[in-house]
């Protein structure tokens, strides 16, 4: 039921990435090559869930889940990147400038960057031109200096990597929490949710996020992570601070269990409709790469 | 009449810039950098003289010109750096990556852009929200893959550098034009203008900066400019294909003089209302540096 589900939302977001047809030169061949066929598209899919459990129509609404997909996809290629984390493999295969040159690697990133905000102004029939503003507004808020490249420059250029909790917190909130949290908060305004729904979902989102990161750090001490290019167990992260090497890999899994739970705690009031993603947070917790 | 009138615009756009706040470390020091006191503000001005052309009210719309700004201003930082460019200095100081290196240049230019949308789709009281959404689509488009990217990306990669007038026009359409355009069709729109007014405008910003890039190349060969950290001369424009490489020296004033003299043609209709872009024309062709 839940796979049924999830497959349904990937489905919807994949067919849309797939028929993105971009310039037929390396600049466009740059931006398919990260875009199409990767990953598990937990932002869109997450977005289309939270329209559909606030009584909105997932189908209406695909290009605009589908967008923060493009942003994420970017922050990949750039965080990628040899001045950044420096990493020549992304899920399986080169990283975009392994394969196109640090050049079109940075012009595609910023291309995919500036589409998804074309995409998200494109004309609907079925939301107030006002909604629209807010959610580019939001999009752009989580996605900037304040959210994921704030995030980012934390992470990147170390100020605040003192090995204490809040610290990666504030890092991971911002980094991968920002975009989580905009990708609810986006699905949620555009199905038609309250004030108070939309409210919920980001509490859901925001747990969710920390979840993630969690089970992350604990994957890659587990060494189960799929890691090509990299000797499993090699991975800078365990120099860092992790939530394993601060907490201990049990005490790490008692705060995700905590996390997932509370995060599941949250969306109670959704009644019935809450099924999907209350399983999303277990898939979140179970998934073993 | 006509410095004051730049200096009124320019000076709208300086406060505004000035009185951006990021937040007080590595990133929001980088964006600042790049961003406060620098450059002829000419995208923010003709977007504000295209608000007065068509009858409404600058003042109003401050940070929307400026938004085109932070555009321009991101790009600068990514064309410099070493992958694309490799400039050392930009308007007469460090690049912003030789100051606070390539992560966070790359960085400072990612918040930019996304910067830029956030403010675009701030309310706005006397414009309507289909307007914006209108503005932020073709500001988007202006900017991206089809546009100011695209053009980068021909001219970084090289795929386009066939030494032949076509080419050229094309890479520069594209890079510099788009967003000059945009920043016409903005000031337009925003004002208020008719349809027309906006294709005529569209036009004259279309000539304007096709006359800014052959005056560019000019320069470079009549070696007036002051490039700083490059020996007058020794600019690697030279080995590319120019207006003046491809025309001759008097060749390209010509063809630069037919083109301002066209460009003002295009604002005839607006009668008095005209005597600044005919002004800005001939600034773009007269200037020195």
């Amino acid at each position: 039921m839940f796979k049924t589900q999830y497959d349904y939302y990937f489905n919807l977001v994949e067919q849309y990435i797939t028929g993105l047809v971009f310039n037929n030169d390396q600049l466009g061949s740059s931006m398919n090559y990260s875009l199409v066929g990767a990953g598990k598209r937990i932002r869109p899919v997450l977005a289309l869930a939270c329209i559909e459990i606030v009584g909105g129509q997932p189908k209406e609404f695909v290009r605009e889940a589908s967008s923060i997909e493009l942003i994420h996809t970017y922050s990949l290629i750039h965080d990628d990147l040899p001045a950044m984390d420096d990493d020549d493999f992304r899920r399986g295969k080169p990283s975009n400038h392994k394969k196109f040159g640090e050049a079109t690697a940075i012009l595609a990133g910023d291309a995919l960057l500036t589409y998804s905000f074309e995409l998200l102004a494109q004309p609907l029939s079925t939301v107030s031109p006002e909604k629209q503003l807010r959610i580019i507004r939001e999009t752009a808020q989580a996605a900037g200096w304040q959210g994921m490249v704030g995030g980012q420059a934390l992470d990147t250029l170390g100020d605040a990597l003192d090995c204490n909790l809040d610290a990666i917190q504030q890092v991971h909130k911002l980094k991968t929490g920002a975009l989580l949290i905009a990708s609810a908060r986006i699905g949620a305004i555009l199905g038609g949710g309250t004030e108070k729904e939309i409210d919920i979902l980001t509490q859901y989102a925001s747990l969710l996020g920390l979840a993630f990161q969690i089970k992350d750090d604990i994957l890659d001490v587990i060494g189960q992570r799929d890691v090509i290019g990299k000797p499993v167990g090699s991975d800078e992260r365990q120099q860092k601070a992790t939530y394993p090497v601060l907490l201990g890999l049990e005490g790490a899994q008692r705060h995700l269990d905590e996390t997932i739970a509370k995060a599941k705690e949250t969306i109670q009031s959704f009644g019935e409709m809450n099924s999907f993603l209350l399983q999303l947070a277990d898939y979140v917790a179970d998934r073993n790469s």
